[in-house]
């Protein structure tokens, strides 16, 4: 008997990098830098027996095993290139200074100790180690040097929260990674490894805290059962310097027992939520807070009642004041009722609240007055409410930006808005500053991310999704960093320190969120998506109940021209600005292009800086986006040399989603458009490849995130 | 400086024994049974270049590799210790009779070869021998000798499928473990790792099929973009011999494309199915069939327009007759209107339309005339439909047996349901007989489960309920293998061979689903399940508007007694089985005590047969139920020593979860019956932790797998 062999073609083993190791991934380096590494970690030292310093070392132990194959030993004793982790409480004698590191920050130095070169972190708790110890593994994986370290870093931004909008039977509204991580029904009791490689990955980018139910709240959230589910979470993330939150929903005291209202005023009303702030604390010592959303969107909330935010916020905050828990309360508001601008209501809201808010209140505010778009102009009650904390929200999972399957790097878009310059005390009043406390010299700090978190096998829907949680984390930490030192970072660790990988990567990186702009919503277009799942275009709707459910709210387009005039003549949006801004947004003529529709109607044959029309600008913004997508498609195909097989094809499969989506965008909001401003194309470009009927036809029942 | 070590608690890798493997987890064995692996396995010889031979050999290189650190080359030459594939299409001279072993079965002998010693793997088909090979790492997982093989091995029954109840949004109707599997959002561009997994699991065990949605069925999987997704999944599975089949809804031609009626013998309609079927077999060429509930639990059918459920059946048959796919009619059908006990409908509806099927429907019958529960006899219709092939429907996923977290081994309720006699044509006629055709000289022949899989990592919700996939899958196979057998296998593949390890762990699983019945629902009791969700109990519920939906319906408990009285003085359901068990199941006196209360309502100082009363003894079969867990609970505590830390972790909490559990189950059911029967407790029972109406207020809004 002769056989033909078979072509052997091992398949790879399931587990490997299928993207649930993140950016921790430890990947074996090669030999010469090995050496390196080992040299600079031959022993790990630490002082103490918290659980917090346990996982430092064994994070260091794992990640320099990972990439040398070597474990270090846990040293007691000091040797030539040894890791010292060491707080002003373990090691009196300190030779670093940990003034100013704050609670969480560290330093990280190569020192000289009795004549050994070792590398110090330094800190002033447990968790600035854990910090300094994420911090050393992501220059070891990065290929950064070692030695000479020199290093201080600390977090501007108190509260640096996920917001996971995670339902109790598992869905997650706007999610796209599949079903919540919590699996409440079998927790406390069980605690999957899923949890705690949560926490370290969050811990690692500096995050610590998570609000870990749905805005849209449930009451059942707040009964003894969940609150010990939470309890149970909260154990497990407390030694990564992670706290829990809850989001509350405002009627719990009438749905769970049977209170005859909700007034925040009345006594009856804030002695029950007294009391179960006492029970949640007896369960969860270091609970964070509540988070509300209140009035808003069919959520019930204070003004039901005839009192304000404030009057709302001001009941809860006193409630936790005791036990040290805080308050975020959301601005995002709009009602049905008002005919007002909806990007004007929440500022007219909560601008005449400003200093009525008690200390432990702060005010939590969207990025943009609408609602995560893929651009929007900064949101005007930043640098607008100096007496009171404002905290930032932004959203990671992308409801607006391609959901799973774009490749669209959120970087830029955070790092626009929190550079944006508010001019509220001058030139240089940036949203970060105000954020950050330093402008108005708040203590109460904060930052959120709307979690893109799920229980994919690779978290977040796609690996490329990953970097928007490790973007996030980071500028959440220090905003000063830039959106492409973070892009490259990510790159390094997620993919390989090869430059040949990396600048590829980093490059499609930062043109993808531009690029989405220009496919979705050019010129300063928003709010074109389709209804209730947002997936895809939906320009034409205008049957919706209340006015700004329909994207012909927003974009405006008629006979005449385009766009949404929020100046003196329209809703005069532009005056919650400050002067200088009110002034440049005001002017059709000097609006920065990218934000023209959002603030100005204009007229279709209107001259763009390049000379062209508006309407032939708008299609070759369109097409911009689909081009750069498949210029990706064109990169990413030459780095399949480099790429693992799983997390190659991945990508290569989602941009292939994404550029036929792209192709959509463009051809849907052209044969709609062009039905209104009734131009020809402009030269070269091509006719959208069905009618109108066929686009508006599309219909997706089955839409993920929308619960 | 100096610093006291901390003690090293490296945490296991996340991916470490998390389950996914399954029962292919081949993991390293020590290196004696090593040797004698790579002395049986040194080599793969095999003619043909079909994925499926790719498949099986790429399967025993792996599996080797992991068993021995050595991967076996693929040779074109034999040499002694080779492992050949060979059929006779490839190999005419084959030294195996393949005679009998059918398109899907194998043979594996130990022959001389030119001198050598080899192990021959034959079959008539390259499926055959993926079987084969799965076969032969079975025996190399569970330490079996590998020397003098002598193996044949074909399956009697031709249709192994598992029926998805996974809904179009990712739910999964009565799942107990995490989202649907099929990520039909992302299909069909994107095909993750997980489906050749599934398929790979799937050939390992034999299964040949699998029903992708939910018997209640969404219009929506005939559209063309699902008909699309189908298609790609069946080009995953096709090498490993895997069909895809779909559930359909009646009233698709209606919804999809606005017929004005569903009726079987409308001409219309029935060109509307003869299209739809070239439309999937256009796409899937080896599209098996479809699978109806119809004219039940709400779902429209050809009763509605006074046809029966042989039109409708025989219409959508001879839609997909031209290109060999099958039609699987499930007999689970009971109406609001029909007054007659439940447990009767199916037999009533069903009985008469025997002969009336056409020659490629098959008619699907759950195991008992109710609804899976812990103990039912078997289903009346079998051996009832002597011209009807019947086709068996077991439920893997436990919606009535404790759900993700209760080790609940399914393999006795299979055996005890296979093995039971219906003497339909005298003594010997299991129902194992009348599903594999034997009996009455079918040729179309079929087994489903309704399947346990998720996303959750592990598959199944918990490693044990792994058990109940691998079980039917072996059993569908070969239904005179044993629950215990079945359970060696698998307790030896996913744990380790040794016997310190496999007795116990089998010991617990073969009482555990006798324990769940006691702790439930005891001596003939069924359906005292809480409402909706079916976890926990319910006994008292009596309010729901259809009266079969309520407990109180099936247990009939009064101050006299409790049981059904399903004898001629009662609903008369014994006349539907042959007369031996018509005689013996219509007399209280010889019926089985494990019947008892199914078929009889029996007094409550009734005397068991122990002597004790049936009040007495009811309690005590509660007791018993938790008594197991708890015994369960001590065996696998001394098991820590041998099992991975995770997948000791997790047995370890849900036996304390289902410890605590049954414990409800016991307080809840005699505190209920107590205030009918109001008999005290017998010596040394301990009394409810709580009264009644504690019981009656638990409520579970957020239960799993109620959708």
């Amino acid at each position: 008997m002769t056989g033909t062999a078979l072509t052997p073609v091992l398949a790879p083993m399931a587990q490997a990098e299928d993207g649930y190791d993140l950016w921790l991934r430890y990947a074996r380096v090669e030999p010469s830098r090995a050496g390196v590494l080992a040299a600079h970690a031959n022993a790990i030292v630490a002082s103490g027996s918290s659980p917090t310093l346990a996982i430092a070392t064994q994070e260091l132990q794992r990640g320099i095993a990972g990439m040398t194959g070597t474990t270090p030993a846990l040293s007691a004793t000091v040797q030539q290139g040894a890791l010292l982790l060491a707080t002003p409480a373990s090691t009196p004698s300190l030779p670093v200074k940990t003034d100013g590191l704050g609670e969480e920050g560290y330093a990280i130095r190569t020192i000289m100790m009795d004549g050994k070169a070792v590398t110090l972190i330094a800190a002033n708790s447990d968790i600035g180690l854990l910090h300094g110890a994420y911090h050393w593994l992501r220059l070891a994986q990065s290929g950064e040097k070692l030695d000479n370290l020199d290093i201080r870093s600390a977090p501007k931004i108190g509260l640096r929260l996920l917001n996971h909008w995670d339902n109790l039977n598992g869905t997650v509204e706007r999610g796209y990674a599949g079903q919540s991580i919590w699996d409440w029904w079998r927790l406390p009791d069980w605690k999957g490894p899923r949890y705690s490689d949560y926490a370290r990955a969050n811990a690692s980018i500096g995050i610590n805290g998570t609000v870990l139910n749905n805005v849209n709240a449930k009451a059942d959230s707040l009964t003894a059962p969940y609150i010990a589910k939470a309890a149970a979470l909260a154990d497990v993330f407390r030694p990564y310097g992670i706290k829990v939150y809850l989001s509350v929903k405002w009627t719990a005291p009438m749905e769970l027992d049977g209170l005859k209202t909700a007034d925040p005023l009345d006594p009856a009303v804030a002695a029950w939520w007294k009391a179960k702030a006492d029970e949640i604390y007896k369960a969860i010592p270091d609970f964070g807070g509540f988070l509300v959303k209140a009035n808003s969107e069919g959520q019930p909330g204070p003004q039901d009642y005839n009192r304000t935010h404030a009057d709302g916020a001001n009941m809860l905050a006193a409630a936790v004041k005791a036990h040290g828990g805080i308050v975020m309360w959301r601005a995002f508001v709009y009602a049905h009722d008002n005919p007002d601008d909806r990007a004007k209501q929440a500022y007219s809201d909560f601008k005449p609240l400003d200093g009525k808010f008690a200390d432990n209140v702060i005010v939590q505010v969207k990025n943009g007055a609408i609602d995560f778009q893929p651009r929007e102009p900064f949101h005007p009650l930043f640098g607008a409410m100096p007496r009171t904390p404002l905290m930032m929200e932004f959203q990671i999972t992308k409801e607006y930006l391609g959901q799973s399957t774009h490749l669209t790097y959120l970087g830029p878009l955070f790092e626009e808005v929190l550079d944006a310059d508010t001019y509220a005390k001058g030139k240089g009043s940036t949203v970060a500053k105000v954020i950050d406390g330093s402008l108005e010299g708040h203590k109460l700090t904060g930052i959120a991310g709307v979690a893109n978190i799920g229980v994919d096998r690779d978290w977040s829907g796609s690996i490329f999704n990953q970097a928007d949680w490790y973007a996030f984390g980071r500028l959440a930490w220090d905003t000063s960093l830039s959106a492409e030192t973070i892009a490259k970072e990510w790159a390094e660790m997620t993919f390989s320190p090869d430059p040949k990988v990396v600048q590829p990567v980093v490059r499609m990186m930062m043109g993808s969120r531009e690029a989405a702009v220009d496919y979705m919503t050019p010129l300063g277009l928003a709010h074109v998506m389709d209804t209730g799942h947002h997936y895809g275009p939906g320009p034409w709707v205008s049957e919706l109940a209340r006015p700004e459910w329909n994207p012909v709210y927003y974009h405006k387009a008629d006979a005449t021209g385009i766009g949404f005039d929020r100046t003196k003549t329209g809703s005069n949006a532009v005056s919650q600005y400050a002067a200088p801004l009110a002034k440049l947004f005001g002017s059709v003529k000097i609006t920065p292009e990218r934000d023209l529709l959002w603030f100005h109607h204009v007229p279709w044959d209107y001259r763009l800086k390049s000379g062209e029309t508006l309407w032939n600008g708008l299609v070759h913004h369109y097409e911009a986006g689909v081009n750069y997508v498949a210029d990706m498609q064109t990169t990413w195909a030459s780095l399949k040399p480099y790429v693992d097989a799983e997390r190659y094809a991945q990508t290569e499969t989602f941009l292939t989603i994404q550029h036929r989506e792209a192709l959509w965008w463009r051809d849907a909001s052209i044969a709609y458009f062009q039905s209104v401003s009734q131009r020809p194309l402009p030269a070269g470009s091509a006719a959208p490849a069905h009618d109108l009927n066929w686009y508006k036809a599309q219909k997706f029942p089955y839409a993920p995130g929308h619960n």
